[in-house]
């Protein structure tokens, strides 16, 4: 359904939730009734857990594949069209896909599925409601919390010429499996990073001009979530991560009439340069945003304090004249986002200059 | 999908939400794209809007029908089964079935849109996972808040021999629409005690031993507003129609994992026998039950206070054993309800005797 004369964005959900602590096991009885004759299903799993006991207990029957996917970069529109042609020779369909990792995962997992029932590029779908047919199944299987990319209508990619979301209603996932026990071996600092990004984008969002009670109350509920994580826990154990599974559900629904802010619009431009991954990204700069979000900016640096994580400082050093201004361009560009933060008339407000110089302090 | 092997259930979520103040005028635009041939939109309005302008207002075109539905009483198998077979005669097929109004008309559109496409009676499926094909296209839209039943997964039904759901896959809507604004005008009294079944159904749920971090999330939020709006604010203004229409959304996806309580048990044998519907006979029991819900019950008196609602009393007065005796039938049937209230050995706990004295008490 296209939204575009819509003064409402008619949110589309995906189909089914299953939330559980070891409700990974139900993931065969799942994707059963999903299976179509000779066509596998594929299981594109975060590298990182190559060689995991986790990979040993993805269900494979007959000629499904796991593909570990190499997420060291956020997934980039070639890497789309090379898991999909690939696919498409071998197999000519196949039953579904199934993500299992941190957002760039779940998002490659999602652009993949799209791109097996789309001809040409995943790059010529970047952008509002292109997308023209629905993708073959696909499972979303988050083992890191925070982006909320389970639940949302984006799947975001690095494509030749920009940074932009296959946004549509066909993007969302027919199923999602939250299963906080997948997370407890995540390292300390990603985990924070993650989680990070759905706390930022609640503070961006509730102090945006863009908002209304149903992305309010999911907000709220997310950010009360991190706060009792990151502050009141001294210890991080199984309720941490159940909770942060709810918060980051919670913070990508509070997307569907919200919109993010600063923080996200300059770390866009991070990640098109230097490739930067969006939650260390969002916490690099959310680090020096007190001008913009005073009692967050705070409130984030007790988290990081607490919980001692490191936050890299430096990293647009010995950047050419150049490398700033696609930089700045990038960022730009996300209207929306200052139009959000800074209101109608954001472009007096963050000059040029002024977006230098915060390029140079990071 | 059947959910019966798994640990964890697997929720059916509602295909699109729209939520905004106005947004009921997207409706045309909203189920344009679902209309089939020469087959109609139905609109199954509560009789409360007959010649009110919100009638005036539905979309209708070509062979499109507005149907006034009683709901003095909660739905019966036998009107949903009259209605249905009144349009298959009518028309053969309808491209759907937009319910406008509480939980009554909501449950009803869900119940009819499902026996367009089951034959019998839908007193045959009553239970769980018992339906067999998809309903036609359908839409909810709330105009009273706090059942939940935009979001369920069941429709409940008072048949020939037991209240219960349609519990099935097929049975949550396709659409719902969430537009305050159609909150406005709702009698005070009404508008209390259907919020009341989102604030008591928290309770129960909450203190229940069935629930888990998606279930409680939800459920502490709706609490959080059902406070918020009957303790706090003074005037009953757009703002509380907002937020309560977001705690009736979020305490009907609570229920996913959690499980209603003794307020619930036993005002199911209330409208059993005697027809009392949902919200007030919620309202009347839980005036009653200090034991089991010390702090619920004493901040629900507060808010029946504050608001000055009447809470019906002495409406048992005069039943004859029988009578008793049928009500505690039927709420001692609703086994899961008291386990999760009171633990596997509720029976020693909610005796007959017990039972019995606290429906004197009604």
């Amino acid at each position: 359904m296209n939204n575009s004369y819509m003064q409402f964005r008619n949110f589309k959900m995906v189909d089914y939730v299953v939330y559980g602590r070891g409700c990974f096991n139900q993931l065969d009885e799942i994707i059963a009734p999903h299976r179509k004759a000779d066509a596998p299903m594929i299981f594109l799993v975060d590298h990182f857990f190559e060689g995991n006991p986790l990979a040993s207990r993805v269900p494979l029957r007959g000629n499904d594949e796991i593909i570990f996917a190499d997420v060291t970069y956020e997934p980039k529109t070639t890497y789309v069209d090379a898991l999909a042609n690939q696919l498409k020779e071998k197999y000519g369909t196949v039953s579904g896909v199934i993500g299992i990792g941190g957002g760039s995962t779940m998002d490659l997992a999602k652009a993949v599925s799209l791109m097996m029932n789309n001809s040409g590029s995943s790059a010529d779908y970047q952008g509002w409601d292109l997308v023209k047919q629905p993708g073959v199944y696909k499972v979303g299987i988050p083992t890191l919390s925070g982006t909320g990319a389970e639940v949302s209508r984006t799947t975001v990619l690095t494509g030749p010429t920009r940074k932009l979301g296959m946004n549509s209603d066909f993007t969302p996932f027919n199923q999602i499996v939250l299963d906080p026990e997948l997370c407890k071996n995540a390292p300390g600092n990603q985990r924070f990073y993650t989680g990070m990004d759905c706390y930022i984008h609640c503070i961006e969002s509730l102090e945006g001009t863009y908002l209304n009670e149903f992305s309010k109350s999911y907000g709220e509920k997310a950010l009360e979530l991190c706060r009792y994580i990151f502050l009141e826990k001294d210890v991080w154990d199984d309720e941490c991560d159940d909770k942060l599974m709810m918060a980051s559900y919670a913070g990508g629904m509070s997307i569907a009439y919200s919109q993010v802010g600063v923080a996200h619009a300059v770390s866009y431009g991070l990640s098109y340069l230097l490739g930067t991954k969006h939650g260390i990204g969002n916490c690099i700069v959310m680090n020096h945003l007190e001008e913009y979000y005073p009692t967050g900016v705070a409130e984030f640096k007790r988290m990081v304090e607490k919980g001692g994580y490191e936050i890299p400082q430096g990293i647009c050093k010995g950047l050419s004249d150049e490398q700033f201004e696609t930089m700045m361009n990038v960022s730009l560009g996300m209207k929306p986002l200052w139009e959000n933060a800074l209101g109608k008339d954001w472009e007096k407000i963050m000059t040029r200059e002024k977006l230098r110089a915060l390029y140079e302090k990071l």
